[in-house]
């Protein structure tokens, strides 16, 4: 079993802001950064938190990371801009690319910004929940290297491909953030690690034939040997696999279509260049009516949803951010868990970097 | 056995359009809505083709659609309107409502139109492929009466809330148009028929436990006394349910929520008003870059998605909307299937209106 150590929030937040520092980003950038990656701890989600410390570490040192370069504005109009991201961190990416989309919705409605060659940029709900929290929808999408097999193939062609969306609410936000495969990668090391077989539903071997062996998929995904993880529906047709397949190929037309950029089965296939594109939108809802009715109506909607009846055995129905808002408000002031595997890697990061350890 | 006979396209093509000008609509209304009928059996998608002329006629007869009635734009900027379409038939409201969406993408980039009390408008993708005709992205989604389940509750909270997006592509279209639940209500009521129990991933009874029943479901559905359909993902969170679940909203929301109509669990709850919403979007993607280079960089994906490696025993992978282009070829010029069922109460129908039977 792997081993908790808690951290002060505020701690782990001083530590990781002085790391990418230490880099050669600037104060303004490492704040970002941070930022970015200290809200998926506060939210619970792991595997997109500190944990991806050891992640960043290697694209910065290798080269497929930018420390130095700009983001690019290639292609603009009053509603969309279309952004080379230069290979930067995915995080100045999406900050920037998101506030673009902001500043076009309050001038103009809506703002789409579309974005190639950049890296992966986090959680896909930390730029939705940006727009929310100026009184905006928000919208985003990023491709990932290819880890989901269509229907009725045996080759990942598609990413994780999350899909994000956050509309503004009360008591809070409506916040969906999620894979367009039926788990992320993550899950299934997760199961290896713990020496599980996976539910039959989830992945498939090279031959595209199901595969429960959690280290078999894994290692074919990292070697691209053919099979790789279900989409949303799971294997065949039968409940709605090439449904999935089709989000993801949606997910791949805004990220990197449009842009010109790289689609997921090309992501991550030259050294020095990932090459991951993502997409934002923001729209001002009063575009429609009357926002103050439109933001009730919505309220009004998700607390139907909570007070529905519940499934036998079930105490709570939850609509999608919730969790994470309740987590969040106990972790922000208080503290994180982060497991000791984490911990040490970060040492001998921080050694290297010659800053004081976490 | 369902018999099916063949029937050739122009004649039942003819026989709607005299129907449907024999309840009062116009020649024009009447071709309109013909044409999004039939395009459903040109795609094989028998359930939202001619079998539906039987739920249009208690529809229209009830009052739930008013065939005098004209659609309203209640609030309109250059990228958005909002329509109330006062009870005309779905596919009126559909049709002129993605005109709209169309003439301010031409215009502005991008349009974006939502419809309230509305009624049900056939297939979603026959919206998106007007805008793909027209070289432009298409979207639309339409909430339904509620058949969905959230993930941990027993009562049906959001509709089938299909979601369709079509994008310009060589040599055809990529045309995505899928309900959010794991399967629609009509494939239960094929199990029904054929006395098969269901799938273990695709329903709940009225307690929300899982429900291999298709009969009880749909009684439970129809007289609104709990359970229903699964979201896509399946029941519970092991395959993602509560991802199918947060995309369900995610259409209450653009369809529902933002025009202030009803949401799918409000939905036909009055006698003569179902209150069906919709909403529709068009992009111009040269917004975005250089427009031929961008359609190219879309069929080459879509290429490579179907031929990339296939799965054992398995010949042929799919892109969206390869199977229907395939089959409205050869149907277009020659006949649709329409079950003997279906052509029976289509006579009782066509007797009552005095007209000439199909």
């Amino acid at each position: 079993m792997i081993q908790y150590r808690q951290i002060d929030t505020e701690k782990a937040r001083c530590f990781c802001e002085t790391l990418f520092a230490a880099y050669g980003f600037s104060a303004d950038e490492s704040k970002t950064i941070t930022d970015v990656l200290l809200r998926a701890d506060l939210y619970g989600i792991e595997s997109h938190g500190v944990q991806r410390l050891v992640r960043y570490n290697d694209e910065i040192t290798s080269g497929q990371v930018d420390v130095k370069a700009k983001i690019q504005v290639v292609h603009e109009t009053a509603i969309s801009a279309c952004i080379d991201a230069n290979k930067v961190m995915g995080q100045l990416a999406g900050v920037q690319a998101m506030k673009l989309a902001m500043e076009k919705a309050r001038n103009s409605g809506c703002g789409m910004v579309t974005v190639r060659n950049s890296n992966h940029y986090g959680i896909a709900g930390y730029y939705t929940e940006m727009a929310a929290a100026e009184d905006l929808i928000g919208v985003s999408v990023t491709n990932t290297e290819a880890i989901c097999v269509p229907t009725f193939g045996s080759q990942a062609m598609t990413g994780t491909n999350a899909l994000a969306l956050a509309m503004p609410a009360e008591p809070f936000n409506f916040s969906y953030d999620a894979s367009t495969t039926v788990v992320p990668r993550g899950t299934l090391e997760v199961f290896r690690k713990n020496g599980q077989p996976l539910p039959d539903q989830w992945a498939l071997d090279e031959e595209g034939n199901p595969c429960t062996d959690a280290a078999r998929v894994i290692d074919n995904i990292i070697a691209k040997a053919g099979g790789g993880i279900a989409p949303l529906g799971g294997l065949g047709t039968l409940n709605g696999g090439h449904k999935g397949y089709g989000l993801s190929v949606i997910v791949d037309i805004f990220s990197a279509v449009i842009s010109c950029g790289l689609t997921s089965n090309h992501v991550n296939r030259k050294p020095g260049h990932t090459g991951i594109c993502h997409y934002f939108m923001a729209i001002d809802y009063g575009i429609f009516g009357d926002k103050p009715l439109i933001k009730q109506n919505m309220s009004k909607f998700l607390q139907e949803l909570r007070d529905s009846k519940k499934a036998e055995g079930c105490s709570r129905i939850y609509t999608h951010g919730e969790k994470e808002t309740e987590l969040m408000s106990q972790r922000i002031n208080g503290q994180i868990p982060v497991n000791e595997k984490t911990l040490n890697e970060i040492k001998i990061i921080a050694d290297k970097l010659g800053i004081k350890n976490l």
